[in-house]
């Protein structure tokens, strides 16, 4: 098929195309979907010849079966039979010994195969390539935390200028929640689990063939790393599935609050980041000035059209008695979540590489209400001299300063009552007062420890 | 690209392997999003040479050219440049003549051309593609109602039997429903619009070119068959696409009950009807004997997966100032849901087509309760023949019909109370009482005003 | 019950103690509903007879019975009998004499009754309240978009400085969206349809009572101003009141992009607009200076809240057979959506009147990239005197001042293949060049336009 | 108020109804997250004390004072000052000395309390109300499974009966969904954290007063139970919270799915439990004999309302920079979910107790179809005996039997090709061929090793 036939936009734009195309397909593609399958449907001879109901020539065989099998040949039987898992292991079956023909599928539901070979897929998918990409991510937030840990910033509440901080201090702080989601994923990812209970859950057919089938299926699923759900219909329970997405879906949401983040800072009246820009980029088809955001905006994006893709897993939490179909298509999606945020990570990875930060634009900015700023330590620090009113107080300077079009700080010392306070302020408590730019708190104290306990705690 | 490297199952399973996938693509694929773009770039230069700001020749070049144009070479061109739209525009120019290249593009902006494109596009699909294939599947369920329309079943409420109808007339329910779906998205699919009004929307660029700019995007649009906006930022506002995106998910909501009651009616114990099955078809990789629901699960469980992709729609009404471009990734997605709800109409016009209807089977069903049917109508009756508490004299009765392990007529007709108003019943009365199949009400009579009302107004 | 016993913070906070209280639980609170369930028992009665199946004398007695029916003894009574509708019926019935109780609820099922009412409820609330609320807003929008039709601002697109509009034209856009918005909830409300045609939809029971039981049908529902269902179940089909909510949601989007774009042009850096700060009013809790945008936050917030409910309104479309409860307890939170809707337009009405508007910030924010902005102008006139390249020229010519650090138009007027180029301009090309702020197109005559259209369209 | 003029049904009928209403409300009520905050400026004199910043003396009367503050004084308060937490100060101000005036909300920013307060309230709620129920249910449910532990049902998927298992092992899945969650709910509750680091998360404030000021944010915190966030803005990161909420409603995805079982089971063709009736109970207003599953449909209902809010919390993640306001009003409605989960589990777990099991009907349904049970069993042992085709060839057999309409077991026993097999069969296994209801598998064994374990697990 021409690349371009395609509707999905992931296939024929993002993931298609990406440069980690390679990579991705060999855990989010249909063939490797089938390809993991394969994986099942082995683990179980393998199991089954470790108790001699079949041998190891069967073993073999079905190894090299499955190199074989490709997914045009299985989708070629389904059109016939109308049946995936069957048609899989009509395929398989159709490469091995007569000897070897009974042991395929032997035993097994269709969605023993299913769930088992996506709780390994999904596992290692995100083991393998979604967490190191995201620790990509939270190494280049560190190092940019590190880097801009003393760079003022004024702190932002609201849209409006609150307290100073640092830029490093700001990044520090998503960098933290991605790498709170970052352990949340491996966890949930080392949840999923397998399952080999056949078709209603109770082991009906296995207990066919042995006295034990739940250590048989504990196992089958030994072979492929898996632990055995600890109570299954015919399918694994939802939950640990619905576990994961829910912490790919809320790792998404610190994505694009970073996003967000930085695309408000690189605002024309910001202007503090911005995207770096290639020497052929267009920026507007007819605007040939514009600078756009647009590796931010992208993030953004897909972050509005997946998030809201969780409902449905919600919605398969609930299938009738022992199950109902009706979480089938649907989970045939769930693929493409992991493949957004991966690209979703690169992307933002390498935009944070080479942000641009305008250090003197946050000077600049941090100028602009810098004399209002001290309105809340003088606050603290007339309470702290025991001021019976502190907060009301300033509030009236503050209005006072806006009426009479004056400094705040002229107010502040010309007003008589503030007098008898300030000779009790420090010496440190005056030079903040004189100096908002100190009224810093332990914002870069705070960055460092804050990188240092998730560099440990990630082995970063 | 290998069709199974693919990552979105429309792209793998459904829409790229479905019968439909000629007609399909010639609308949704990006190869068509690309097409659509083409348009409208050549009814601005058509509408540029009515005003003989360039000349025929120009339209005529730009008409072949853009035969010529490849989504490949307009990737390519995007690669270099990292704009879409100026790409797109970049290989029209280089298969035109220098006379003509200034004319490419001339006075828009990117959305311009995307959001006119994407309201032609979208129209026309709905109007050539979804309707007609809806349409099908309303004609069906017309048919199917109309030849039920006697076919005697029990009607249900909270799952429980309550009071008769006839099969036809549940499928007529259905069937208006979905009629009133397919005129809206007519409606609102008419009701998209295109503009031409420039980067903010205020007719800048255009100004420099034309007296009248509104006078020339109308003239533009009307190439096309379009409205213009009546009032665009960078964008087209946002509420014509969101009702279209509403009528779309709406009616999945029909197609989705529509396939849960067959499913349910399919149910082991129920048994009503049945999708037919093939002959060579498996309906479980392990229970040789099974036959599941399987198309009507597929609805289902498509609806699950897109119905909360509207949530996205909502989400994207929200555009900071003239536009921020967190709307752009999440629309390209949009194409999949029409793909989604045309695959569904299609598989479930042809379950209903061959739908197996076992109506003594719904005899059956009708009469395991049979007894307390009469139940509704003797209190209706009794307060009709001024019985001062109807309901909860009956509701008496059927409880003492449960305790006493007794047929509820037999209770009705010994009950001494009940002796002077039987006498004040007229013989059709009476004999409701007496055979509940006949307490069918209006059922067949609905069922073909309802059909013949929407045959008229669907013209079917 | 303690208002502050309330878990709602609608309750507690927002409709509770808002100055519209009184108005709003006219339509919203239990005690309305239960007052319009009623006047659905009283059409009944009314309808019946005028076919003289009832006398006058009932009709006068529920019509008085209903006066005196309160919500606590209907809640009384459904503690005992576990009911609500039959416990509705039954305060009635106890309210008239023996020749009149028969005729209570006669021949209606629950949601004959419960949709019925709703209906009317809902068409009433969105005509009478919820639309001359959204009225006002728009008034004031219209009114402040014709005042500041002329106040100059720069577009922003992607959140940069692109071409010029002015301030009002940018409401006008915003005022237009929600006129659409207006129109289709009075449309849609209309749409709300009634139904009484019994427990499953076949006039079962009113069959029993008349010859044509669609045309009592049409009776009850014209005492009542509305229209029949062409189509009902149990209950009446799903999409009409769907379709309203989704009105209501879509509009609630517009009213979060307007207060979206209100709060980022109150932004520290850019101040073009402020809300008014009462006197006595504390904008931090320790930030005595902060002013914060708390009413466009909230209007944000709401929505954040109300607009994904929309998803059960769907989920609500899917009900089993001739229906399953499953949506009754949803369907009952449907009117906190309306009273969310309404407070929020009356919040950002009453903000918007208010509103400050910094029209020297607005210039000087202007003046920041002014210089560039006429590169659009200029690569336009450029091609229009048919330069072969003019986007990548003009492209070159902004990177050649950004590395120079020249101001952009001295690097135009002063690179040699401009010079042709210039001899060509007109006298208003030029003026356009070197005056970014005429650079407004069609901004003004546009927002009167729009206005106009409106104010004529709604009768404002 | 009077409780029907709410317009939320949570208040006027489920919460503020339920007998359960004097426990909530301690926890979720308006009056308790104002009695919160105050527990959090407690603890903030407190900590100020142990350091002599003030003096017990303080400690005292603020502990005096939040006893008497109420909702009402707050609200009255923020009334005239619009902005809720300083209300809150100022009302413990106006209750302590002069003296002690200064450290009420000494150094503290709104959210410092806020967030402290929810993220104590919540776990407590968690904890002591939410958690405790659900366990009840857990109990309930695992002693249903115990008891039924022996009790033939047929397993079902897709709607079709498939496998022999037992009633007890049905709940037994489900109860082990639902102790996963609970296990889940209880550490995530305990995962909420505080924050006391001032306006922008800096301890700019804080800063000011101590050397340390981390460490006398974790003696606060200290006194009321909780971890200090590892990184805070002014708010409190996000996703511990959002981690809870998603907790809350995937537990809830696991009641709508053992509501919705119980729903199937007790439609009229099924009937194999039925919700307990009262004497005086009203099924149908209209139909006397009705007994519907309201409760279960209740429960269904709920989550239908509640599951898509999920939508909300994740929209709460993006926060711009040091935070904005649009998460406020949106977070005041959690509680909401915490009520309506509490009471879909009282709801369940009191008609779980008093569920009728008809154990003869389920015997009944599972002799329609047992005749082609053996289909799977008869497969897997000749696969097991070498068949080299047993599936296909079963399949056949099954249709063959559909065709001539003969017993299945009737057509395996006299197929010539079934001979040689049926010699290898062992005694055990012709029994199972014989008797599909011994073809139980691991049912019995299953259910007691589920419920052992989880008994153990949460200390049942």
């Amino acid at each position: 098929m021409d690349l371009f036939d395609n509707v999905s936009p992931l296939d024929y734009r993002y993931y298609g195309r990406s440069k980690s195309f390679e990579k991705l397909k060999e855990y989010f593609s249909e063939n490797s979907r089938i390809k993991y399958f394969c994986l099942a449907e082995l683990a179980l001879v393998k199991a089954l010849a470790r108790r001699n109901i079949c041998t190891e020539k069967t073993v073999k065989e079905v190894g090299e079966a499955i190199q074989k099998v490709t997914a045009e040949e299985v989708y070629a039987e389904e059109d016939r039979i109308k049946h995936d898992i069957r048609a899989l292991a009509n395929c398989i079956r159709s490469k091995v010994s007569e000897e070897s023909k009974p042991f395929i599928h032997f035993g097994a539901t269709s969605y023993d195969i299913v769930d088992t070979a996506n709780a390994l897929r999904f596992k290692k998918a995100s083991l393998e390539l979604v967490v190191p990409k995201l620790l990509e991510l939270e190494k280049t937030l560190i190092e940019l935390a590190l880097r801009e840990k003393q760079t003022l910033q004024i702190g932002r509440t609201h849209g409006q200028h609150a307290e100073p901080l640092t830029f490093g201090f700001a990044i520090a702080s998503i960098a933290s929640r991605l790498a709170g989601r970052i352990k949340q994923i491996q966890k949930n990812s080392e949840g999923l689990v397998g399952k080999f209970s056949g078709a209603v859950g109770a082991y009906n057919a296995t207990s066919l063939l042995v006295e034990d089938p739940l250590k048989l299926e504990e196992e089958i699923l030994e072979e492929l790393g898996l632990n055995a759900s600890i109570s299954s219909t015919q399918i694994v329970e939802a939950e640990p599935l619905t576990d994961l997405m829910h912490s790919l879906t809320s790792c998404f949401g610190v994505l694009a609050n970073l996003a967000d983040d930085l695309r408000h800072l690189q605002r024309s009246e910001i202007s503090e980041v911005a995207e770096s820009f290639g020497k052929e980029q267009v920026g507007s088809s007819t605007m040939p000035h514009k600078r756009n955001p647009i590796n931010f905006e992208n993030v953004k994006s897909f972050w509005k059209h997946f998030m809201p893709r969780m409902t449905s897993v919600y919605l398969d939490q609930v299938s009738e008695h022992q199950r109902d179909l009706t979480n089938s298509a649907s989970q045939r999606f769930l693929p493409e979540l992991f493949v957004a945020l991966y690209l979703s990570a690169e992307r933002l990875n390498e935009a944070c590489k080479k942000l641009v930060v305008d250090k003197e634009r946050m000077l600049e900015n941090f100028g602009k209400n810098k004399d209002f700023i001290i309105a809340e330590p003088l606050y603290i620090l007339l309470a702290f001299h025991k001021h019976p009113n502190a907060h009301e107080f300033v509030k009236q300077l503050t209005l006072k300063a806006q009426v009479e079009k004056k400094p705040f700080t002229k107010v502040v010392q010309e007003e008589p009552e503030m007098q008898e306070y300030l000779k009790k302020f420090s010496k440190e408590q005056k030079e903040i007062i004189a100096n908002p730019e100190k009224y810093l708190g332990k914002a870069v104290e705070k960055t460092e420890k804050i990188c240092e306990h998730w560099k440990k705690e990630l082995a970063l």
